[in-house]
């Protein structure tokens, strides 16, 4: 099944939605990362990952890795690709320059994430925590820390993992257990088990910097007791050679649903005598470090949602284009036609376009509002962006994820009978693209921080001011063609049915805190329905205008009609939610908990 | 994971919706199938399914049926106990007794095979293709071919499929070519290629009776064309023993996404030499009798789609019951929870609960609808219930099976990273599920029936009737509680969406056959939403009797919670599906279907 990375679609909203040229011009860090540059990198990254990445994929599912004498044989062909990702400079792209990097803005950075993830998930899986591990060193890493551990993974020849885990705690990570002794050379030994570590043992690095959450003798309880550490796979010298191997092993993978060539490992550490590792920053700020890589993380992981159900959408495509079956409804045609000329196949594959390209677009200005938070000369700019981007990041991750769910299965009902049957591809999409909602924090834990931290916390004061951006948008398309009246139509609709949910959430906040969380994954789809319909009717305003003014006409036409049907298609399910959320707990509260 | 068959809300549904005990008055034929009857039945059924089938479903999974020289082996102990399921009488359960049945109601046996699902859908496949092969030669089948091969069927000691598909002939049986041709003994010679053909080949019973459909000599082009034969495995002689093996041949089975344990056959007729067929009633009238086993295997795999949910439910309230995590947000406890006390997994798991107890009573009527239009004395009677009947299948078998896909995902999503794990089993469920969307007709096929056959063609006249009956249990609830008002509301608001669809598609049935065929998924979610909630609307004003009355309180309870949630957060889905449908074809219309 033949694959193209969308790099206009990515270049569209690069261009228009994130703006990258007015970036260029008022970011200093940023002045030669233009459209010129971005068209460039996306052009290479198109190149290199349909040709040596996006034919793994298949063959990942089918020779997952496997797990034998401690050690984690990956699927053939994974090694010699992530060499060739390091030298291409890939895991470098948004990374400093002094660390080997080329510094370019996430808003590039993101497009091309999105690219390595249509790829494969499974294998983007190792530079995805990679960048994470980076990112924590960049933040909270002594510096000499930064300079023996990041220039190598940057480098693509060591990699990163992120160890929180542990049996009795998943999402509740005041429950960690291991433990962290203190040794007389300032270093620390760690004690415990981890579960669910991506990519936490495998044979395509020479080393692999381990970031794990443990809590130092004496530390308090819960959350504000846990610290992060260093601890490598093998232990670097002073020189940055490698040295011993640490007590650090992996006692098995995990039996997936999806993501099967991305092993999961169990690891154990400290099991011969303590696991050498070495402290981030202060005691007991772990959590707030490990968050900031999180934060990067959960973009990230949005961003898969957008790509599997790009992969999703074009496999789906293809076969309803390849596969004759039945008279159109219509009687145009005498026989059989291609199934893409039927009613119901052309809205299955539009609704997987308009969700993917919806959460594309509230991808890539997300990107944006990262770059100006961290990059922009003007202090106030810089805040407003990033309370911006804290705002959009639970939106990326919980709508973009749970929506590549609905994407996936839509592409094997548009297969059939075949869809059904794992030779065809279809259902790999549906199996790999399961673990987005959850893992990362699930849908539930993004949505506990948009109602709670981003919404109640300021009375829904974030929410109302984005309400009022989008009021501005609808205005301006009330004036324009039919689809652009429509779309305003709707998108009014879905505000109001937004605003509604946010007073409701708002006042109940403190009174009634159950009905409030009841309500909370309503809330985040809701949002993310609505944010991601407002990045296309601004799509549909610059599209109209890029048609009359004779540009790309196939690809315009299309945006117009996708945008359009977002927003007769799913924007409507806002007014469903609005009422999930603001009437939707007496049933509950009814209900006794032993009669589950 | 431990299971228990829903047996007392199987018998709510038998008692209060479908009205068991009324029509044992009215119609002679089932004087003695009262509700005593049904709950000796379900009671049995649910010890035998518990003990016996229940435990190998996921054994199935794990060791799947296998092709090996030619045969299929079968998942370890389902040989043994598909034996026992015959010997207990259970695949006779429906049929008549003159070949051996007991002729119960479909009212009993719809829930006697959601019981059966909820244990194995991948064992239920066997019972449930051969009950579909029974019903054709009921139908269709000389007196001698109903001799020859009904008992060995109804006894479980032969089993039944169904062959319709072909690779380039899938939802569309104008394009079979399979071909048969005429003997001097007026039986057949059958040549071609079915694939996808359930238990198409087994080590479970002693011979196999395939019905095939196949174009004889000369035959007209297209569905005129298509005539019905029995192939059996193993050819019969005249005293009814085995005889000779037939030249049907299986040559593989698919590598599936779920129901694994269940042998997908692609089977070869004719290779050497002929398969010998036997014409079932008249040549050219296959599709017409194959259409009357597909409407009873429809209405099963909606039972199945319901029978899933159960039993994804019943694992994730397990898990959510054992899992602890977190504190409460609440605050009324200090530590860590079991999950099933946070808001959201309440909601998540409420429902599925709601989904799954909606679709069950649709089914309980709908079963009860067929009962009357096959054996009451009346003749208006029987019309109306059999319009009914037909009318329901579509939404039992499409908006169940689709339900299923959202409970099972949600059942992966309550257990966290462990759903992603396969030691867990909740994945398994949502594999197994997938099918049933696709399987006895997608639900486009099923939504075109509906749409086309059902209400373009007596211009809604059926529908709006419907309409009207719920607007009358709408009345009576507005004189009720609290719950019994909300309830009212909710269900008015999507019976006004509903019959502004109906009008919308009437009135464009000829004029606009693209929108209309565009909006038929739409139509029939939003159709299945209503009548299923409709029936938990019902089952509200009787709960709140009996709560009254002091029966069962804690069942009572949780059916009148279960139906409050289901009007407050599914019911409302039915205004964005109205939108759908009235306003949804614009956008696809701009779409150029080069630019997909």
């Amino acid at each position: 099944m033949s694959y193209a990375a969308p790099v206009k679609d990515l270049m569209f909203n690069v261009q228009h939605l994130a703006q990258l040229e007015q970036m260029a011009v008022q970011v200093p860090a940023f002045e030669d990362a233009g459209l010129e540059t971005a068209q460039a990198v996306l052009d290479e990254c198109a190149r290199f990952h349909e040709g040596v990445v996006a034919p793994l994929n298949r063959a990942g599912d089918l020779n997952p890795s496997y797990f034998e004498d401690g050690k984690v044989v990956t699927t053939p062909g994974f090694k010699e690709a992530f060499q060739q990702f390091g030298e291409g400079g890939w895991q470098g792209l948004q990374h400093p320059a002094q660390f080997g990097g080329q510094g370019l803005p996430k808003t590039i950075g993101a497009a091309v994430i999105e690219i390595l993830n249509q790829s494969s998930l499974s294998f983007a899986l190792c530079p995805l925590l990679t960048d994470g591990a980076i990112e924590a060193l960049l933040t909270a890493g002594s510096p000499e820390q930064q300079t023996t551990y990041i220039p190598p993974m940057v480098a693509g020849t060591w990699t990163g993992t992120m160890n929180l885990t542990e049996p009795q705690a998943g999402s509740d990570l005041a429950l960690v257990r291991t433990r962290a002794e203190r040794q007389q050379d300032g270093s620390y030994k760690i004690f415990g088990t981890k579960i669910f570590i991506t990519y936490g043992e495998h044979d395509m690095a020479e080393n692999i910097v381990h970031l794990v959450l443990a809590r130092a003798q004496g530390a308090p309880e819960g959350v504000k007791g846990i610290s992060l550490f260093i601890v490598p796979k093998v232990l670097v010298n002073a020189d940055g050679s490698l040295g011993e191997r640490n007590d650090v092993h992996c006692v098995s993978i995990e039996h997936k649903l999806g993501i099967k060539a991305s092993p999961t490992a169990v690891l154990q550490f400290g099991d011969h005598g303590g696991a050498i590792g070495y402290l981030v920053g202060e005691e007991n700020r772990g959590l707030e470090y490990m968050f900031i890589m999180m934060n990067a993380a959960r973009f990230a992981v949005g961003v898969q949602g957008v790509a599997v159900a790009e992969r999703a959408y074009q496999q789906a495509v293809q076969y309803a284009r390849d596969r004759v079956q039945s008279r159109p409804v219509d009687a145009s045609a005498s026989g059989a036609v291609a199934i893409i000329q039927h009613p119901d196949v052309q809205r299955m594959l539009l609704t997987m376009r308009a969700l993917t390209e919806g959460c594309r677009a509230m991808a890539s200005v997300t990107a944006a509002a990262y770059d100006l938070a961290h990059h922009h000369p003007d202090e106030a700019t810089r805040r407003h962006n990033q309370a911006l981007y804290e705002w959009l990041v639970p939106l990326v991750k919980g709508y973009s994820t749970e929506m590549s769910q609905e994407v996936t299965t839509l592409g094997v009902q548009v297969h059939g009978g075949m869809g059904f049957i794992e030779e065809t591809g279809a259902a790999q999409h549906l199996r790999d693209a399961r673990i987005l909602t959850i893992y990362e924090g699930t849908t539930a834990i993004q949505a506990n921080d948009l109602v709670g931290r981003k919404t109640a916390r300021d009375g829904g004061q974030m929410a109302l001011a984005l309400a009022e951006q989008i009021a501005a948008t609808e205005a301006a398309l009330a004036q324009g063609s039919d689809h652009a009246r429509a779309v305003a139509a709707r998108l009014q609709a879905a505000r109001a049915a937004f605003v509604g949910a946010v007073q409701c959430i708002a006042s109940q906040a403190k009174s009634q805190p159950n009905a409030v969380y009841a309500a909370s994954v309503p809330y985040l789809m809701l949002a993310g329905n609505l944010v991601a319909g407002w990045q296309l009717a601004r799509s549909l305003e610059v599209a109209e205008r890029e048609l009359a003014a004779g540009r790309d006409a196939e690809f315009m036409q299309a945006k117009i009609a996708t945008v359009r049907f977002y927003a007769d298609h799913i924007l409507p399910r806002t007014g469903a939610l609005r009422d999930s959320i603001v009437n939707g707990y007496q049933g509950m509260a009814a209900m006794p908990l032993s009669a589950f």
